[in-house]
């Protein structure tokens, strides 16, 4: 089916002029700025692991697939450029249909999300074999004028943000959240940004590693954690030992897949940004780098706890 | 096991000083030359397809997923810089072991060759899952001053030229080859060379690919072919209506990854490329680029007949 497929793609997948040698070559070849460093990162994603084919619209797997990298391209501040999709196809049909419309469900998720980031689809691989659906993409990058934004310039005393709000992922948000790239391009212009990173396992987790990756520890005020309304469905369908208020925010410290950015700014710079507001999804004073080593909390009575660094352990 | 397997790549995978930012943050900083142009391949493996878990040894699997891509940035005449590996990994123990040894003995395959190129592994993604052993590796490369070889340069009346000698692959080649990256970017260094491409599913195959992306038609002399030593041995074992000899060509010509260099060059500088060899691999004359479409054989009596463009088709 690769060559129908193959086929399919050169119909559906548009040129973008950053493509100096189109697919069908060997290789392909990237316009990329005067500015000589590019920006890579890359997602794999399994069956069973990052989604359910047997449950999922491909459509929205598809979609997935660039989504998480494009994520990771604006944990850096970075402007994504050009996607390689690759792409192990089980040879048997699945409850997408055939092996090829499969395929062609993906790209049909998958090409809008490009469309609206200005992604060149710009080559990829594609096998069938005896096995599940896995996903491999990679997505290049350039940083702007400002450098990349990294895991490891936090400073103790550095305010902790996030964007958007938290946990309940597995209700609908892990499939459809929007890539913070606007959002982080547009607050590193502007603000000044000591370092960031993508929720992609979870608050608590994410927030240990950035902390450690900054040489500092990280404190967080659990009680201005913004609780996705979703994080409080999941909590209230739980049978629980504790009450829905603690679950909810239990998932919102601990769920994976929230795609939303997680910074650490001086204080100054971060109050400005709570005080603008200057994003739709808005964003949330959470905690702070301490020099103390390690994960606390400071619960609404002042008092401060060490946290464990819930979250998805892979 | 990823956790545990991402502390032995940290103390097992040097730091390249391409990477202006290390393995731990969300993407990879990959620094370029002034060339505002960067080459990208990707190659996805599969068990069953490209090697099989149960019988080849992990480190020619994971130097074969670093190869192959090593073959595409020999295609395209341009110099490796950077790898990013992805794997998803079978949760149950192989042939291998358990999946962390697994792990290690793949890049105890991939890391010579990454240190033999001079190639960063910059980067990737392990994922455990419940499905056979997928590998994506992507490789991102640089041109030289010379511009990249691509397959649509070719021009009736060139020469074909290919390196090393085809066919009989199964028997050890598919694994071993030598990437032929040192070779290309000598002969594009040295001789005007129209097109290129690296055979990987055939000779017939990838000749019909060339000549179509170049608007020319091919010619092939089958008795100039180079047959392999192991395409020989091949034909041996084999119970066949044809002749051994008949044979051993059919594997030259149909069998896959073969990863040598196909070259299309004008006739002066082919000439002074077989009358120089300046390969230790060898370099010969299969045919040359025609007006006609399609793909001719010429054999020894100087008849023209249509050769069919047997090869690996996915």
């Amino acid at each position: 089916m690769e060559a129908e497929f193959v086929r399919w793609l050169r119909d559906h997948v548009p040129r973008h002029p950053r493509q100096r040698i189109g697919l069908g070559d060997d290789a392909a070849l990237i316009g990329c700025s005067q500015n000589a460093n590019v920006v890579v990162t890359t997602d794999l994603l399994t069956d069973g692991v990052d989604y359910h084919i047997a449950t999922d619209d491909p459509r929205r797997i598809g979609r997935k697939a660039l989504a998480a990298n494009l994520s990771d391209i604006a944990a850096m501040a970075a402007r994504p450029v050009a996607a390689f999709v690759s792409i192990a196809f089980p040879r048997q049909p699945t409850a997408a249909g055939t092996p090829l419309e499969l395929a062609i469900a993906l790209y049909e998720g998958l090409l809008p999300l490009a469309a609206e980031y200005d992604v060149a689809i710009a080559g990829g691989d594609t096998n069938s074999y005896d096995g599940p659906l896995v996903i491999s993409v990679t997505l290049l990058g350039e940083v702007t004028d400002r450098g990349p934004l990294t895991r490891c310039g936090g400073k103790p005393s550095d305010w902790l943000l996030v964007t958007g709000s938290l946990g309940g992922t597995i209700l609908g948000h892990s499939f459809d959240f929007t890539p913070r790239i606007r959002e982080a391009l547009m607050l590193h212009e502007r603000y000044e940004l000591h370092a960031g990173m993508d929720l992609s396992d979870g608050l608590a987790l994410d927030c240990s590693r950035l902390a450690a990756e900054s040489s500092c520890g990280a404190l967080i005020f659990t009680d201005q954690v913004p609780v996705a309304k979703a994080a409080h469905e999941l909590a209230a369908r739980e049978v629980v030992l504790n009450n829905e208020h603690a679950t909810a925010l239990r998932h919102a410290l601990g769920d994976g897949e929230d795609f939303e950015l997680l910074l650490a700014a001086p204080p100054d710079a971060a109050a400005a940004m709570l005080r603008d507001q200057p994003l739709e999804c808005g964003i949330t004073h959470v905690g702070e780098l301490i020099s103390d080593s390690g994960l606390w909390q400071q619960t609404e009575t002042g008092q401060r706890q060490p946290l464990e660094p819930i979250g998805w352990l892979h």
